[in-house]
């Protein structure tokens, strides 16, 4: 059984009906399931950063199912075909693989940005903050290692944008970079509350998201949301500085609290509150608009045909003009 | 100067244009400004139970300003005007009267239910509980002297329904009554979920409403609400049992704050996540059934009118039909 | 020829491209159309309680389509194929089959409750009503030894609720237990009301619906609806008993009617009037209650993965936590 | 005590604060109620065609309320008084009057239109029906005495348009001369079925609407509506014909049933379906159209000013444009 | 290679996987790309009036690429197959062909009214305009030779109704003829203007549609839209006019552009004024009905099954009933 | 009768009943009225920059009415009255006033920035633009002085933002410096066409809206629209460098214009179209971005009180918080 990586990768959105399948992807969630004849079978979804497929392995073993990750890289051997309109991988054989063995790019999409540049930028923003509570509390999150490694490899998005390994990351990046540009045209707005909202904003995406092997919510972030785990985090954070002698003030943790909750902008869009300040305003603004750019240029980038339009876009209701004027 | 209190108190929702006024009332963000003559008055707000009413004292010093409670009881002298189609108090004199010396009543609405005995059988459903790490998180909340003061006392709501002294007390009861009486009807929920959830779901409320002179929000209440007040209320205690050796699961403190985060059953209500627990849903429509049942009945009974309908109810967007048939 | 009824029953949505079908199925719709080239095929949908497929027969005769029932139960042989992506099975022969022999089961989903147990405490708590009129409204139901037939064995829905046979009573009966157990919290409400408006609410569904073979809507139903269908049998009932002597008032069947037509409670879900009494709101919430209380956990126990999230369920706008905490 | 009826009528719209009263009104819901001190005093509505206020009689007696219709005209003398902001008229003497005495044109706005020549023409159009079932049915409502008075004098709205005695019947009768108009435009269309459909559409209005003294809602109107109440009339009169020999085919009644449902076109205008024949399409637009058009034109004609705008008209979220160009 | 016009056109949505396919198609937006190995390929649309399928020709030249029309008309050699659970078609052999020598008919869909006859009689209707600045305007567009073949050709829509070549001189003829037989009925308007509103409402449809080969949108079209390009339009005529010496009021010009700017009456479906004269509100209703009759008798004649309903319109949001009653 | 200008203003939003009033105001829509006695009167608005009052003169001339200007200044002496519970003036003695002698900061709120060095900085900007075509239409808005002299006086809105004299010049100005900001930023956008769509997207105000005497919109304005004027606009020049030899392709002009048509970002805001260019995006959002950053501080510093929020914001629907944090 060779693994084959030397040949290109195989993506699951190019698989048709009736190939034969010898590649690796990544398994999420295999199941032991028995049928009604009381034989096993193994039930599982293969993906890559393509998509994924349901894969089914029949005549399985409690062997075979142990010794799969879950989740985690397999060798997949077997045939595509197509049940009940949609195309599904029956599986011959399979066999756990070692992620260092795999190229995790095939996996998981990754910005093209330069990961630690952004986060260099992004402390040294920071550190631009002078009220002394609002640059504690910041700097309370840049000084928790873990939190931050997670920081720089999570997702901005499942779908809509960002959607890719260090996302979170370049997303905020440039939230802040616009801020710093704009906030001295409105003089009137206290910019340390801007830019420590924009910083802490999405923070509760690295809980929210699982994307070590594939993209997707954690059970804890598809019933809590990240909106509310960012205000958790802030208050933890908050209590653990008073505990250790830093004057935090409620009002402090309120306003930036504040700006968490309502940057979404509408109830629609699960925010619980709406901006009720300039700086809560002016982070829905910002936040909204790097989001939309990110996703209209990768829209019109990402279309390989020579249409002057691309597909429809649901989530704008329209299609975008991708002909070049200038 | 007499308090007059000997005589029945005179509402404001009873004031009439041109009446001599000598009475008590709650006093409310008094300030202090000076006329463009550079006269110094004073502006508040003067409320009791049904309503409040702009206040202006003219020729007014600093030492007068100084002297009120911001908020608190005073006794005002002076003369109901219309000012721009709007009623005002013209005020000759006020004083600041000890709250130990005005009728509360008054002043709040308060629940027509024993609160002793609401409390003792909330305390007793609660020990029904039989998971003992939901029936740990519950206790830590009946165990706080503090906070169970507020909660017998906090209203249930500013304006729809439980608008009273002990609101929040007498709805969570009543809740927690229906729940014990339609859980046998529906097995398959997690009864202690459900009944956990409803005497958490609007704790929050103890620190969003200010009820000691007059309802109203909190800065921090709205800037928040109660929905996330909560949610965090129970982390903290839930990190309090940890550190005290109660092993209490990331997965019960989960699915109890999605109970709270989702108890609005919709985006536009406020609830950022929606229900997507069958004890989730329970606890979404005892809430509304118990909150519409109050709002409805004390519409009905409210009118003094003999018509057999009610003044439109604007929440509700219709009248209501008040004529027994049976 | 051979039924092959001893084998188990090949269900609608196990089939898969490509297979010999040998089983019999209802058959509804049944049309005798022609080609362009003049050979006559017949195309008719073929069902059971798991879907319904497309079915076509080419080169058929009028003779074989005369002999369908329509609709009915056939033995069909023939081959699934995928036709413009969609699964339809080719038939090559097809037969009537005596609807005494098949296993109706395999067709029509049925409550797993006691249909005559339900009925019963129906019967029981219908006799509980005390007003006379709204008594012998009632009793004038329950007396329609058809209608009645027809109540025990309809469903309550198509697809979202209760969607079974039996599920109307399921539900009526489900919900007047429901409340019972609260009616004596909330003693304000006018219970034989509440009572009466469950018993009659959905009793429109009876004409709405067709379920002999299949779940369908009558073309009455589709035009009237089983809102108004409810209101126009109530209004029949109660001219019936005046003409027999029985006294109505005007007051308790528009307060009756009043309920069946908002117990939606909006306008979008095809209410032509919101809850205007405590007694509509109380219906209209323990309907819900009740049927969402089926959506949810026959959402939760139907799905057959091991995963925490049920599917998308488009109805909720959520996937659904299956994990017990408890 | 004179009743001054030689002089024009003070109408209720162009009373100020502080002016003598001496002028007939219609007087609705008197209520005798005991003040705090146990002094009796009567309050009740006065109206007239331009408006209604609030009317209090203070040292009422019983004999005085007993006296009074209710509703009725009555000679009102006393003075009108701001209260709360509001105007109302306190009253000192009051007394019943004979409405043969009155001018009823000062208390109902009627149509301009000439009645018996409208509903002449509207049995003409119905007398075109040539399916014998709808034309019975049609005929059927023609024939009562007592239905076709009330269809006759009902106005066609409360409020957005053909608010006036006869207005029901104005609408009713342009509808079907429009119908006439375009149905050889569109002959796939069953005429006949239109034609009903717009004569029956609204007939249920006579019961929904009070409008003897002045236009309000009946409590029967209130909780049923007057679509419900004309599909019920539809109902009863094809029972009465199918009890006398008159074969009315369920079909008819219920495509008839079906426009009268579904002729608002929107579940949010109180249509508990929406329309699904051609017909009912047509009957939907026919009467938006001409309620607009009323609505439209009575909007400009009404305003006295000079400028070229309407006030804001709510319901249509636009000021109109006045000015003719042509 | 023979073309095989003799046998009947094989439509697109005729087509089954594993077709041979031997026939002429309408060929939009051919692409020459590379694959991976670097070989090269066209993609393109393959359509007739039924609809439109993928097309791709592998091992294809540039020869072959630049030989195709863009669009135009081809004959296709090849074959059906499922890609992906999409029908697409791989060709083998595509070669232009001369459109003179394609029956029009099967790739595009052609009005059954005589289009010389309508645009007789809408020559007719606008000469009865006597307003003279209005007259002008119209006939200005009347006497534009190109546009004018253009609006007899053009389709009135691209889906919902009236998608026909002729299509919107139809809809314009009988929304003329609807306006002409009720105008009579609504003396108070200005009929000069909502006759000249109609035949201008939809002209832009001429620039914003592409229907040549098929129906699309132009980039142009998808840009602005019919309705700006209906009031450019307008406008361009009104200054060629002014200079040549006709005055043309700034009124007349606002208040046709009103009319075409609200036609769509309501801000949701793209008009950026609601209508706020009584002759927009005339032109918007009588464009609605005839496009909604037209789309309901469409759809009522256009389904081939034998049931009393058609399936689901979903911008109808209901299956529409298809039995005569008459 | 002196003026009295060397007083402070009486402004209109401080006007009390009862009031001698001797003071300039705008007048606007006088109209000669006759009372049903046939004495004449005239009616009238009385403006200045905090609002406006109806005023009526009884016993007036021709003469009198014949001398107002309409609309213009005025000097009027009366009394300030309630009736019908509206504030009104009744005028004595009115008599116009040239406009030269009027402090006109007082009738019409002025920008607070200096408006020449705006404008050199919006002429400095558009001169960066590079592409040469988008140069020229940019170019020739520029060059039209009194389009200019226009441009740098109009308000930017009525009500919710930039409402003022130089309001336009400072919102253009504005967002074009935020542009200028953040387009290194996203430099995929084609830069040139979103300076162009910043600086022409609401130069139809200039025609929309009245603001000589006070702000209103304009006949025209109302109903045609702004966005629909910008676009005309655009037309009218492209057409005119066209005759002049200067080549402006239309695509050019569609981009241009689908960023006008589009910059309200949704079609419940009167948007034709929805954003379809990552240009129209960024222009959508800067100007939503600006005019709320406007709306919000102008709110919160435009409080009188000292209390942490404003007044409930009925366009942002929620108050706003105005503690100072940092």
């Amino acid at each position: 059984m060779t693994t084959g990586t030397t040949a290109p990768h195989k993506f699951i959105n190019k698989i048709t009906p009736g190939e034969t399948i010898n590649e690796i992807y990544a398994v999420r969630d295999p199941i032991l399931r028995s049928t009604s004849r009381g034989d096993l079978y193994i039930a599982m979804f293969l993906c890559d950063r393509t998509g994924q497929l349901n894969g089914r392995m029949w005549q399985a073993t409690e062997t075979v199912y142990k010794a799969l990750p879950k989740p985690g890289f397999v060798h997949v051997q077997g045939r595509s075909e197509l049940y009940q309109n949609n195309l599904q991988i029956v599986v011959n054989r399979i066999a756990a693989i070692d992620p260092s063995k795999v190229n995790v790019e095939d996996y998981l999409a990754r910005t093209s940005k330069d990961c630690d540049q952004m986060f260099k930028e992004i402390v040294e923003i920071v550190d631009t903050i002078r009220n002394p509570q609002i640059a504690a509390l910041a700097k309370a999150f840049l000084a928790d290692k873990d939190l931050m490694a997670s920081f720089c490899v999570a997702p901005g998005g499942m779908k809509m944008h960002h959607d890719c390994i260090g996302g979170l990351l370049e997303h905020t990046h440039n939230m802040l970079r616009v801020a710093q540009a704009i906030l001295p045209l409105y003089p009137k707005l206290q910019a340390d509350m801007v830019l420590a909202g924009i910083f802490l904003h999405d923070m509760g995406k690295t809980e929210e998201l699982a994307y070590d092997i594939a993209f997707s919510y954690t059970d804890s972030g598809q019933l809590i949301g990240h909106i509310s785990k960012s205000l958790l985090m802030i208050h933890r954070r908050a209590e653990a500085l008073r505990a250790a002698g830093t004057p935090i003030d409620p009002e402090v943790v309120d306003a930036l609290g504040h700006i968490i909750l309502s940057h979404h902008g509408a109830y629609e869009f699960g925010s619980p509150k709406l901006p009720a300040t300039a700086e809560a305003f002016m982070v829905y603004y910002i936040d909204d608009l790097d989001a939309k750019m990110d996703q209209v240029t990768s829209a019109i980038d990402g279309e390989m045909s020579e249409s002057n339009w691309t597909a429809w876009q649901n989530a704008l209701q329209t299609r975008l003009y991708r002909k070049r004027i200038e």
